[in-house]
Protein backbone atom coordinates (compact mmCIF):
# COMPACT_ATOMS: atom_id res chain seq x y z
CA UNK A 1 0.00 0.00 0.00
CA UNK A 2 1.50 3.08 -1.39
CA UNK A 3 0.94 6.71 0.41
CA UNK A 4 -2.48 8.05 1.28
CA UNK A 5 -5.84 9.62 -0.23
CA UNK A 6 -5.04 11.44 -3.17
CA UNK A 7 -8.03 13.88 -2.37
CA UNK A 8 -6.23 14.55 0.97
CA UNK A 9 -3.67 16.42 -0.92
CA UNK A 10 -5.87 18.70 -3.42
CA UNK A 11 -5.25 22.09 -2.90
CA UNK A 12 -8.19 23.50 -0.85
CA UNK A 13 -9.94 25.39 -3.53
CA UNK A 14 -10.50 22.51 -5.43
CA UNK A 15 -11.69 20.14 -2.64
CA UNK A 16 -15.09 20.85 -1.68
CA UNK A 17 -16.75 18.30 -4.39
CA UNK A 18 -19.77 16.89 -3.52
CA UNK A 19 -18.51 13.35 -3.94
CA UNK A 20 -15.07 13.54 -2.81
CA UNK A 21 -14.33 16.58 -1.41
CA UNK A 22 -12.52 16.34 2.60
CA UNK A 23 -13.86 20.27 2.47
CA UNK A 24 -17.88 19.38 2.24
CA UNK A 25 -19.13 18.68 5.18
CA UNK A 26 -22.21 16.85 3.06
CA UNK A 27 -20.47 14.83 0.69
CA UNK A 28 -19.58 11.59 0.64
CA UNK A 29 -15.66 11.40 1.21
CA UNK A 30 -14.75 9.31 -1.45
CA UNK A 31 -10.81 8.34 -1.42
CA UNK A 32 -8.49 7.01 -3.57
CA UNK A 33 -5.26 5.47 -3.07
CA UNK A 34 -2.41 2.97 -4.44
CA UNK A 35 -2.69 -0.44 -4.23
CA UNK A 36 -0.15 -1.95 -6.20
CA UNK A 37 -1.05 -0.95 -9.54
CA UNK A 38 -4.46 -0.72 -9.48
CA UNK A 39 -6.41 2.28 -7.29
CA UNK A 40 -8.61 1.54 -4.73
CA UNK A 41 -11.31 3.43 -3.09
CA UNK A 42 -13.95 2.22 -0.14
CA UNK A 43 -17.50 3.52 0.45
CA UNK A 44 -20.11 2.79 2.78
CA UNK A 45 -23.56 4.01 1.33
CA UNK A 46 -25.53 5.63 4.10
CA UNK A 47 -29.45 3.82 5.27
CA UNK A 48 -31.21 6.35 2.59
CA UNK A 49 -28.95 5.92 -0.29
CA UNK A 50 -31.61 3.24 -1.45
CA UNK A 51 -32.64 2.19 -4.97
CA UNK A 52 -35.54 -0.60 -4.50
CA UNK A 53 -35.32 -0.82 -0.84
CA UNK A 54 -32.53 -3.56 0.05
CA UNK A 55 -30.37 -2.25 -2.92
CA UNK A 56 -27.66 0.47 -3.72
CA UNK A 57 -29.16 3.50 -5.56
CA UNK A 58 -27.23 3.54 -9.07
CA UNK A 59 -26.75 7.13 -9.07
CA UNK A 60 -24.39 6.75 -5.82
CA UNK A 61 -22.33 3.64 -7.61
CA UNK A 62 -21.95 6.17 -10.62
CA UNK A 63 -20.96 9.14 -8.05
CA UNK A 64 -17.92 6.32 -6.83
CA UNK A 65 -17.15 5.86 -10.75
CA UNK A 66 -16.84 9.39 -11.09
CA UNK A 67 -14.85 10.58 -8.00
CA UNK A 68 -13.21 7.31 -7.62
CA UNK A 69 -12.18 8.01 -12.09
CA UNK A 70 -11.00 11.64 -11.47
CA UNK A 71 -9.02 10.95 -8.41
CA UNK A 72 -7.45 7.71 -10.34
CA UNK A 73 -6.50 10.19 -13.20
CA UNK A 74 -4.82 12.02 -10.22
CA UNK A 75 -2.93 9.43 -8.66
CA UNK A 76 -1.77 8.47 -12.50
CA UNK A 77 -0.79 12.06 -13.26
CA UNK A 78 1.40 12.73 -10.51
CA UNK A 79 3.33 9.53 -10.53
CA UNK A 80 4.06 9.99 -14.04
CA UNK A 81 4.25 13.69 -13.62
CA UNK A 82 6.12 14.41 -9.78
CA UNK A 83 4.97 17.90 -9.85
CA UNK A 84 4.66 20.21 -6.29
CA UNK A 85 0.87 20.34 -6.91
CA UNK A 86 -1.65 17.23 -6.90
CA UNK A 87 -3.05 17.80 -10.84
CA UNK A 88 -6.90 18.18 -10.64
CA UNK A 89 -8.89 15.81 -13.27
CA UNK A 90 -12.89 16.91 -14.00
CA UNK A 91 -15.04 13.83 -15.81
CA UNK A 92 -15.55 14.20 -19.21
CA UNK A 93 -17.35 10.89 -19.79
CA UNK A 94 -18.79 8.41 -17.63
CA UNK A 95 -20.14 4.81 -18.07
CA UNK A 96 -21.64 2.52 -15.95
CA UNK A 97 -22.69 -1.14 -16.43
CA UNK A 98 -25.11 -2.20 -13.26
CA UNK A 99 -24.28 -5.80 -13.88
CA UNK A 100 -26.41 -7.49 -10.23
CA UNK A 101 -28.26 -5.52 -7.86
CA UNK A 102 -25.96 -4.13 -5.46
CA UNK A 103 -27.02 -5.35 -1.43
CA UNK A 104 -27.17 -2.68 1.26
CA UNK A 105 -25.88 -2.61 4.55
CA UNK A 106 -21.89 -3.47 3.65
CA UNK A 107 -19.06 -1.56 2.81
CA UNK A 108 -18.31 -1.07 -1.38
CA UNK A 109 -15.06 -1.51 -3.00
CA UNK A 110 -14.09 0.86 -5.98
CA UNK A 111 -10.99 -0.78 -7.89
CA UNK A 112 -9.48 1.49 -10.79
CA UNK A 113 -7.63 0.49 -13.52
CA UNK A 114 -5.45 2.99 -15.81
CA UNK A 115 -5.97 2.15 -19.20
CA UNK A 116 -4.09 4.82 -20.93
CA UNK A 117 -2.45 8.57 -19.81
CA UNK A 118 -2.10 11.76 -22.15
CA UNK A 119 -0.81 14.69 -21.09
CA UNK A 120 -4.31 16.15 -20.62
CA UNK A 121 -6.76 13.10 -20.61
CA UNK A 122 -6.30 9.77 -18.25
CA UNK A 123 -9.01 6.96 -18.75
CA UNK A 124 -9.36 4.63 -16.00
CA UNK A 125 -11.74 1.19 -15.95
CA UNK A 126 -13.38 0.79 -12.95
CA UNK A 127 -15.19 -2.07 -10.92
CA UNK A 128 -17.63 -1.79 -7.57
CA UNK A 129 -17.70 -4.85 -5.75
CA UNK A 130 -19.88 -5.51 -2.81
CA UNK A 131 -18.55 -8.84 -0.54
CA UNK A 132 -16.12 -9.50 -3.17
CA UNK A 133 -18.50 -9.65 -6.06
CA UNK A 134 -18.33 -6.79 -8.79
CA UNK A 135 -21.91 -5.34 -9.18
CA UNK A 136 -21.10 -2.69 -11.36
CA UNK A 137 -18.23 -2.15 -14.17
CA UNK A 138 -17.44 1.67 -15.12
CA UNK A 139 -15.31 3.31 -17.42
CA UNK A 140 -14.60 7.01 -16.79
CA UNK A 141 -12.47 9.34 -19.61
CA UNK A 142 -11.22 12.19 -17.11
CA UNK A 143 -9.60 15.63 -18.72
CA UNK A 144 -7.18 17.91 -16.72
CA UNK A 145 -9.03 20.70 -15.14
CA UNK A 146 -9.39 23.88 -17.26
CA UNK A 147 -7.73 27.19 -15.49
CA UNK A 148 -10.43 28.72 -16.49
CA UNK A 149 -12.88 26.53 -14.22
CA UNK A 150 -10.69 27.84 -11.11
CA UNK A 151 -12.54 30.72 -8.87
CA UNK A 152 -10.39 33.46 -9.23
CA UNK A 153 -8.74 32.40 -12.88
CA UNK A 154 -8.63 35.05 -15.27
CA UNK A 155 -12.37 34.82 -17.56
CA UNK B 1 -48.63 18.78 -20.63
CA UNK B 2 -50.27 15.54 -19.92
CA UNK B 3 -50.78 14.34 -16.70
CA UNK B 4 -48.26 14.43 -13.75
CA UNK B 5 -45.06 12.89 -12.81
CA UNK B 6 -44.73 8.68 -13.26
CA UNK B 7 -42.85 8.34 -9.70
CA UNK B 8 -45.86 9.94 -7.79
CA UNK B 9 -48.04 6.80 -8.98
CA UNK B 10 -45.18 4.23 -8.45
CA UNK B 11 -45.88 2.14 -5.97
CA UNK B 12 -45.13 2.73 -1.98
CA UNK B 13 -42.71 -0.26 -1.53
CA UNK B 14 -41.16 1.07 -4.53
CA UNK B 15 -41.27 4.69 -4.18
CA UNK B 16 -37.95 4.83 -1.77
CA UNK B 17 -35.45 5.66 -4.45
CA UNK B 18 -32.82 8.15 -3.23
CA UNK B 19 -33.12 9.76 -6.46
CA UNK B 20 -36.55 9.73 -7.48
CA UNK B 21 -39.05 7.71 -4.42
CA UNK B 22 -41.58 10.32 -3.27
CA UNK B 23 -41.28 8.63 0.35
CA UNK B 24 -37.03 9.13 0.72
CA UNK B 25 -37.00 12.09 3.13
CA UNK B 26 -33.06 12.34 2.09
CA UNK B 27 -33.79 11.94 -1.51
CA UNK B 28 -33.28 13.99 -4.36
CA UNK B 29 -37.29 13.71 -5.60
CA UNK B 30 -36.30 13.41 -9.55
CA UNK B 31 -40.11 13.68 -11.09
CA UNK B 32 -40.44 12.67 -14.74
CA UNK B 33 -43.23 13.43 -16.89
CA UNK B 34 -44.69 14.10 -20.44
CA UNK B 35 -44.19 17.14 -22.50
CA UNK B 36 -45.95 15.82 -25.71
CA UNK B 37 -43.10 13.22 -26.89
CA UNK B 38 -40.72 14.09 -24.78
CA UNK B 39 -40.18 13.37 -21.47
CA UNK B 40 -38.96 16.22 -18.61
CA UNK B 41 -37.88 16.54 -15.28
CA UNK B 42 -36.04 19.63 -13.23
CA UNK B 43 -33.80 19.64 -10.68
CA UNK B 44 -32.12 22.31 -8.88
CA UNK B 45 -29.34 21.39 -6.89
CA UNK B 46 -28.68 21.86 -3.31
CA UNK B 47 -25.66 24.55 -2.47
CA UNK B 48 -23.46 21.64 -1.09
CA UNK B 49 -24.25 19.55 -4.49
CA UNK B 50 -20.84 21.29 -5.85
CA UNK B 51 -17.73 20.20 -7.75
CA UNK B 52 -15.35 22.39 -8.59
CA UNK B 53 -17.45 25.33 -6.67
CA UNK B 54 -19.40 27.43 -8.84
CA UNK B 55 -20.18 24.22 -11.13
CA UNK B 56 -22.57 21.31 -10.25
CA UNK B 57 -21.31 17.67 -9.28
CA UNK B 58 -21.55 15.68 -12.27
CA UNK B 59 -22.65 12.58 -10.12
CA UNK B 60 -25.68 14.93 -9.24
CA UNK B 61 -26.23 15.25 -13.16
CA UNK B 62 -25.48 11.23 -13.41
CA UNK B 63 -28.31 10.61 -11.17
CA UNK B 64 -30.67 12.93 -12.81
CA UNK B 65 -30.47 11.25 -15.56
CA UNK B 66 -30.42 8.14 -14.37
CA UNK B 67 -33.93 8.25 -12.69
CA UNK B 68 -35.24 10.33 -15.22
CA UNK B 69 -34.16 7.78 -17.52
CA UNK B 70 -36.07 4.97 -15.78
CA UNK B 71 -38.82 7.73 -15.13
CA UNK B 72 -39.36 7.59 -19.13
CA UNK B 73 -39.28 4.27 -19.05
CA UNK B 74 -42.10 3.69 -16.67
CA UNK B 75 -43.93 6.72 -18.93
CA UNK B 76 -43.40 4.80 -21.85
CA UNK B 77 -44.08 1.67 -21.16
CA UNK B 78 -47.76 2.51 -19.46
CA UNK B 79 -48.32 4.81 -22.52
CA UNK B 80 -47.34 1.58 -24.60
CA UNK B 81 -48.99 -0.79 -22.23
CA UNK B 82 -51.80 0.51 -20.09
CA UNK B 83 -52.40 -1.52 -16.77
CA UNK B 84 -53.46 -0.99 -13.39
CA UNK B 85 -49.74 -0.99 -12.06
CA UNK B 86 -47.60 1.87 -13.18
CA UNK B 87 -44.37 -0.73 -14.66
CA UNK B 88 -40.85 -0.06 -12.56
CA UNK B 89 -37.75 0.20 -14.00
CA UNK B 90 -34.26 -0.37 -13.16
CA UNK B 91 -30.90 0.65 -14.88
CA UNK B 92 -28.97 -1.72 -16.49
CA UNK B 93 -26.73 0.79 -18.47
CA UNK B 94 -25.81 4.49 -17.98
CA UNK B 95 -23.74 6.62 -20.08
CA UNK B 96 -23.18 10.51 -19.49
CA UNK B 97 -20.97 12.98 -21.11
CA UNK B 98 -20.00 16.23 -20.09
CA UNK B 99 -20.11 18.73 -22.27
CA UNK B 100 -19.24 22.14 -20.84
CA UNK B 101 -19.33 22.81 -16.83
CA UNK B 102 -22.74 22.65 -15.53
CA UNK B 103 -23.38 25.91 -13.43
CA UNK B 104 -24.88 25.73 -9.67
CA UNK B 105 -27.89 27.95 -8.81
CA UNK B 106 -30.18 27.80 -11.52
CA UNK B 107 -32.45 24.87 -12.32
CA UNK B 108 -31.73 22.06 -14.31
CA UNK B 109 -33.85 20.67 -16.79
CA UNK B 110 -33.72 16.94 -18.01
CA UNK B 111 -35.36 16.04 -21.51
CA UNK B 112 -35.61 12.47 -22.63
CA UNK B 113 -36.89 11.16 -25.51
CA UNK B 114 -37.58 7.30 -25.95
CA UNK B 115 -35.27 5.96 -28.55
CA UNK B 116 -36.85 2.24 -28.37
CA UNK B 117 -39.46 0.07 -26.49
CA UNK B 118 -39.09 -3.29 -26.40
CA UNK B 119 -41.49 -5.37 -22.96
CA UNK B 120 -38.77 -6.06 -20.60
CA UNK B 121 -36.42 -3.06 -21.90
CA UNK B 122 -36.66 1.13 -22.78
CA UNK B 123 -33.49 3.13 -24.45
CA UNK B 124 -33.95 6.42 -23.62
CA UNK B 125 -31.32 9.46 -25.21
CA UNK B 126 -31.90 12.29 -21.99
CA UNK B 127 -29.80 16.12 -22.17
CA UNK B 128 -29.01 18.20 -18.99
CA UNK B 129 -29.69 22.00 -19.64
CA UNK B 130 -28.90 25.00 -18.00
CA UNK B 131 -30.23 28.10 -19.04
CA UNK B 132 -31.01 26.58 -22.14
CA UNK B 133 -27.43 25.20 -22.82
CA UNK B 134 -27.15 22.11 -23.06
CA UNK B 135 -24.61 20.89 -20.39
CA UNK B 136 -24.88 16.87 -20.55
CA UNK B 137 -25.96 14.24 -22.76
CA UNK B 138 -26.97 10.53 -21.57
CA UNK B 139 -28.13 7.63 -22.55
CA UNK B 140 -30.19 4.95 -19.89
CA UNK B 141 -30.89 1.19 -21.03
CA UNK B 142 -33.56 0.48 -18.44
CA UNK B 143 -35.28 -2.76 -17.82
CA UNK B 144 -37.71 -3.79 -15.93
CA UNK B 145 -37.45 -4.39 -12.23
CA UNK B 146 -36.98 -8.48 -11.50
CA UNK B 147 -39.72 -9.69 -9.13
CA UNK B 148 -37.02 -11.02 -7.44
CA UNK B 149 -35.96 -7.78 -6.26
CA UNK B 150 -38.86 -6.58 -4.41
CA UNK B 151 -38.99 -7.30 -1.18
CA UNK B 152 -41.50 -10.31 0.02
CA UNK B 153 -41.41 -11.65 -3.28
CA UNK B 154 -40.45 -15.17 -3.17
CA UNK B 155 -36.21 -15.61 -3.64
Amino acid sequence: MESGAIQDAYPDDLAHCYGCGRLNEHGLHVRSRWDGDETVAVLTPRAYHTAIPGYVYGGLIASLVDCHGTGSAALAAQRTEGGAEVPRFVTASLQVDFLRPTPMGVALEARGKIQEIKPRKVTIEVTVSAHGEVCARGRVVAVRMPEGMRAGSPA
